[in-house]
């Protein structure tokens, strides 16, 4: 019963309260004699669970499931790289905006099914900015705009929604999901891996304006199609039910513990500003990306020295704040603030590089 | 704490013990300080769990991580039918035995990738057979032979492990791994979604003979490759760390306290065998399928009056068994006896079937 504090990036931290009610209701759910992960995905005991999360989702994100369909897919948000445009490029044009390795990757897989332009690139500066709408260019033939919303690896965020200049929005919402208020209207395609702000790894949210279903490509096997996907819930194959139950509890915990978006936002806020006021106090840290871009979610930083990294991240382990190293490819640390961090980790977390300095300084 | 009798096809019931331990590691996976959701999948802690887990399901099969490679993926067992064809087939011809619906579904989506042989199939009748070796030709310029060794629907189940003469044998064993000793160096490619014998909806396990990993199609997307999973452990996306635990949790309890797959084939027999004894007493209940062909997984039976089985539906639901409708697809009655069925539940069910008999025979 001795829980440290957890900074992973991924799968991360979830809100306690979901944890203690998972925790009975693996066991058993409500009333009903079954463990949550032990009924058919088709029962009514999980199919009000599902419609639960689906309206959930839709409400947080300021979409009517009348104009949007909500998905629970598999495979990551990874999986969408190339999902979405093996349903929906069909030879076209797409454009990404490239700010972070996922990105990068997302390209390169659409790059399979039609003619990708990546539009805008921070890569060579590492990933540290990102763009406003004036500074790339979306052709006029393109189908949909791309980009990532926060990027989890070198810890820039978007703090304005791009435009796409009339082509689809496309969002890789991973890693901020549900993080701030979003209009969700602006958007005709959203996925995130659950993994980071509303569940376990295994489930990849997919919100789908429904009048992109009837341009789905007609080579694609049914488990990979949106339309049969969303004639059939979500269900062409089992999902991980699991997963997707402790997606409702935690946005039933955003909607009635956490005031919502706003307010979980403001905490996300007011964590994320302790850590840079830690980082900018000195020249001992040095955070990496640029001020105007620096994500809310994951804080990279650094000492500017790779040994003194790794004596912090060993340091931080011992005094029980887990997960603090960078991303492997990059390197340095990072500290991951998702919505269920608790403002008593990040305390701990500011009062130990506050100590760190002072002894290494 | 007041658990029904589950005989949910899938998801299905779990195994107690294994249960009460997920229960404590949500929270605290032994002293990590951490919730086993809440862990890297690329950490120490989560690691382990995974190499265990191949390690466990590897040798449960009798096949050597050195020439066989264990993936846990997503995307069901119905990804598979796609999947595998995907990778492998490349315009080749495959043979499929038609022994149930998922056949019938995988033979469909494998003619996306090659030519598709039905070389057998009981369809007409109901699915309610499956061939001996002498029934089918395997042509000679046939790349795989696939089949489903236990069908979820129908309630059929083959024997024996039949003869891929001269191709590679791939299996579809979702519904009866684990469940009984099995040579798996016969195999070449085996797939089974989780949610039946082994854990929670949300992984599909895949045990690929390595030699076949350099046959993959160049233009398939990373994460479908199966060269580029087995290269990454299972990882080019985040996998479902929960569920990869739960099979390994209940890998352990099956080869600690159950005896390994003679122990847990024993109590399968003599349960599946309880409840076609009930089935077979007397003329009231007829059972779906040849004798020869029963499965011990799924139990499927009919009183040969619907309206009579969904009274016995509903009165069973009444005295807390769970679970006993037959698919959507063919009505009448099942019960699912996968390996963590306890035999309390199947006498309560032998005596609400003999009780039911009493009052409406």
């Amino acid at each position: 019963m001795a829980r440290i504090y957890n900074f992973s990036a991924g799968p991360a931290i979830l809100p306690e309260p979901v944890l203690k009610q998972a925790q009975q209701d693996l066991w058993e759910f409500g009333e009903s004699g079954l463990g949550i992960a032990e009924c058919s995905h088709r029962s009514k005991l999980f199919d009000a669970v599902a419609v639960s999360a689906r309206t959930r989702v839709a409400r947080l994100l300021g979409v009517s499931l009348d104009e949007y369909a909500v998905l629970f897919l598999q495979g990551g948000a990874r999986g969408q790289f190339f999902q979405f445009p093996m349903n929906m490029l069909q030879g076209g044009r797409a454009t990404y905006l490239d700010t972070g390795r996922w990105d990068d990757m997302a390209a390169k897989d659409a790059a399979r099914y039609g003619d990708v332009d990546v539009a805008w690139s921070s890569q060579e500066t590492g990933w540290n900015r990102v763009p406003n709408d004036d500074d790339y260019v979306v052709q006029n033939d393109t189908r949909y705009l791309h980009y990532t919303s926060n990027n989890t690896v070198a810890g820039g965020e978007f703090r304005h929604t791009p435009d796409a200049k009339g082509a689809w929005l496309v969002c890789d919402m991973s890693s901020n999901f549900l993080s701030h208020p979003v209009d969700g209207t602006k958007f005709d395609f959203i996925y995130a891996g659950a993994q980071k702000n509303v569940g376990p790894s295994g489930v990849t949210i997919c919100v789908i304006r429904r009048s992109l279903l009837d341009r789905v490509a007609s080579d694609v096997p049914d488990v990979l199609r949106y339309d049969k996907q969303v004639a059939k819930d979500g269900m062409v194959n089992t999902p991980c039910t699991f997963g997707i139950y402790v997606i409702e509890q935690v946005c039933r915990w955003l909607e009635d513990d956490m005031g919502g978006l706003s307010g979980i936002e403001a905490r996300n806020i007011a964590q994320a500003n302790k850590v840079y006021a830690q980082i900018d106090g000195t020249d001992f840290w040095q955070g990496k990306v640029e001020t105007s871009a620096r994500s809310r979610m994951n804080i990279t930083f650094t000492t500017g020295n790779p040994e003194l990294d790794t004596a912090f991240v060993k340091a931080a382990d011992e005094a029980r704040l887990s997960g603090l190293k960078g991303h492997r490819s990059v390197g340095g640390l990072r500290a991951s603030l998702y919505n269920a961090q608790t403002d008593e980790a990040v305390d701990a977390l500011v009062a130990f590089m506050a100590e760190f300095e002072r002894t290494n300084g």
